[in-house]
């Protein structure tokens, strides 16, 4: 079994090492505070540059990448590969990937997408990019955290490109979701009563999202529901209702000036997708 | 079988109309313009006086609620039951009941969520308001148009009002999938890629909304996973990375905006739930 060394025990951290023993990978660890593995079936380094020289392979699991830069800058590290899960921006990315090459060591950043009970199961979501033949090469060891995981391109910073993605439609729906309820609420329906159909209409969205994906890889966005001025014409109505009630309309107001963005620019008659290339303005 | 006359044959109107006579209700129609009803097993009237004296139950489909008003002023409706169908705001249909109040008639306010294509099929969502003795008594020949179909309650403004908070969810929640593939795309990510990742997230909403639907009618909101206070610090990552693609950022930062709100007051601890409680700034 091939070893490997997680920096930093914090929830996320402790989880990854957990994991790694429970595959029978012979592990490494360093935190900044000890006794954070005392739990644990590993090797306690009782410094950074002791934990990275016992592997070819260092998981890395700090706050932030300044912490990140603080810790790795001083270590032995040429010749290792470094697979930084901590939460980060693509340009950081990029950023510390520049840093890493120059210092000869194999770069690979990673998003979890987990919370720290579910790591190794099926229900973790593991994004990695950068260098693919250092990815194959630790593929093996870095499913202990989860076989759910995918590598996206060398492009270091598609990881977090990606998660960044994902969580900017979550919560953006979540928003939709929650003023939903705020709306019904204001008007004396209850939450329970319009859940229901708020499922039915969700239940819509992977085939919407399959179709909108094709079509903004053809680049093309026939209106097959509503067009995007029939949309925003449907908004105004809402609008108005969110106005008589006295609630918040910013999130709404903000999709109709995308709506209205669109139609100057003479998409009016296209399909909603089109937003999707619509830069800032 | 009980008859019902339909007051305007354009694309949903048609579709009523066929609706009925498919499920055997001798069904009189009036359109503004004449030849529209010629495929349709109808009695045409030829002014809508006659239309409406034909049949106790009066389906409406014009345009919006200006025309309806427009129309109906001057027929002898007393005692009839009116399902008004065209689309409003819950403020019209109470405008419209209280002047169907006056003139004695039974007004009730419907939403249509469905292409004129399915009316008659599982596929098209019913919604109706208002009188629930009035709906009772033509509940079965309304069912002609679907038995998908849901009374809300007295309050003759809940289904437009039912109709508004679902289709702000709806409309929040594409804006969020669009702004997905904006993103993506900028990072050089396929849509096809993302669009998996994207479903299995959604495949999270519906216990999602049950949760949310749970807190709103208990007016507790707990941070089962992340906190408003997390979310928010969420966000500003996404925000500098759509910065520096230099896409379109308005309507994450109107998310962003509802998350401040709460923080500053007090509730930056608590679930996302929380942001249904926010009335306007
Ligand atoms: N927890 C999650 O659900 C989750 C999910 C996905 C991604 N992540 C990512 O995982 C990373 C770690 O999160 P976590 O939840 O494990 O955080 P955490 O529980 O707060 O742990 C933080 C870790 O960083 C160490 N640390 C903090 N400042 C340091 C410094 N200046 N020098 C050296 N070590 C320092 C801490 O060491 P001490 O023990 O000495 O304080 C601890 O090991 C974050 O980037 C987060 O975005 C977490
Ligand atoms: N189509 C849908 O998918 C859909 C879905 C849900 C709800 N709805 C609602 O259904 C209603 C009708 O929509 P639609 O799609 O059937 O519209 P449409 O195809 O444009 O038909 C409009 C109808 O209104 C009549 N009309 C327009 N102005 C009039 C006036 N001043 N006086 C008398 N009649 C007038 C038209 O008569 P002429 O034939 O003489 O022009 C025609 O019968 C709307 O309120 C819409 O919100 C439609």
């Amino acid at each position: 079994m091939t070893t490997a060394t997680v920096l930093g025990l914090g929830q996320m951290g402790h989880a990854l090492a957990a994991a790694l023993t429970r595959s029978h990978h012979p592990t490494t660890v360093w935190n900044r505070t000890s006794g954070k593995a005392h739990d644990l079936d590993v090797t306690v380094a009782s410094t950074p540059a002791e934990a990275v020289s016992a592997s070819p392979l260092v998981i890395v699991c700090l706050p932030d990448y300044e912490v990140v830069r603080t810790v790795l800058d001083p270590l032995p590290l040429s010749g290792s590969t470094v697979v930084n899960v901590s939460g980060g921006s693509p340009e950081q990315a990029r950023e510390i990937d520049a840093w890493a090459a120059e210092k000869g060591i194999d770069y690979i950043d990673g998003v979890i997408v987990a919370t720290p009970e579910v790591i190794g199961s099926p229900a973790a979501a593991l994004y990695y990019s950068g260098r693919r033949d250092a990815y194959e090469t630790h593929r093996s060891t870095l499913a202990a955290f989860g076989e759910n995981a995918i590598h996206l391109g060398d492009d270091v910073g598609m990881a977090s490109a990606f998660d960044a993605s994902l969580q900017s439609m979550l919560w953006t729906s979540m928003s939709g979701v929650v003023h939903m309820f705020a709306l019904a609420s204001a008007e004396n329906i209850s939450a329970q009563d319009i859940a229901g159909s708020a499922k039915t209409m969700l239940a819509l969205f992977p085939d919407m999202i399959d179709l909108l994906a094709e079509q903004v890889d053809a680049g093309r966005f026939p209106a097959d529901g509503a067009s995007i001025a029939a949309t925003a014409a449907v908004l105004d109505h809402i609008l108005s209702t969110l106005h008589s009630n006295g609630l918040d309309d910013g999130v709404l107001r903000a999709v109709r000036a995308d709506l209205h963005q669109a139609i100057e620019a003479g998409h009016g008659s296209e399909g909603f997708g089109r937003l999707s290339t619509l830069a800032a303005r």
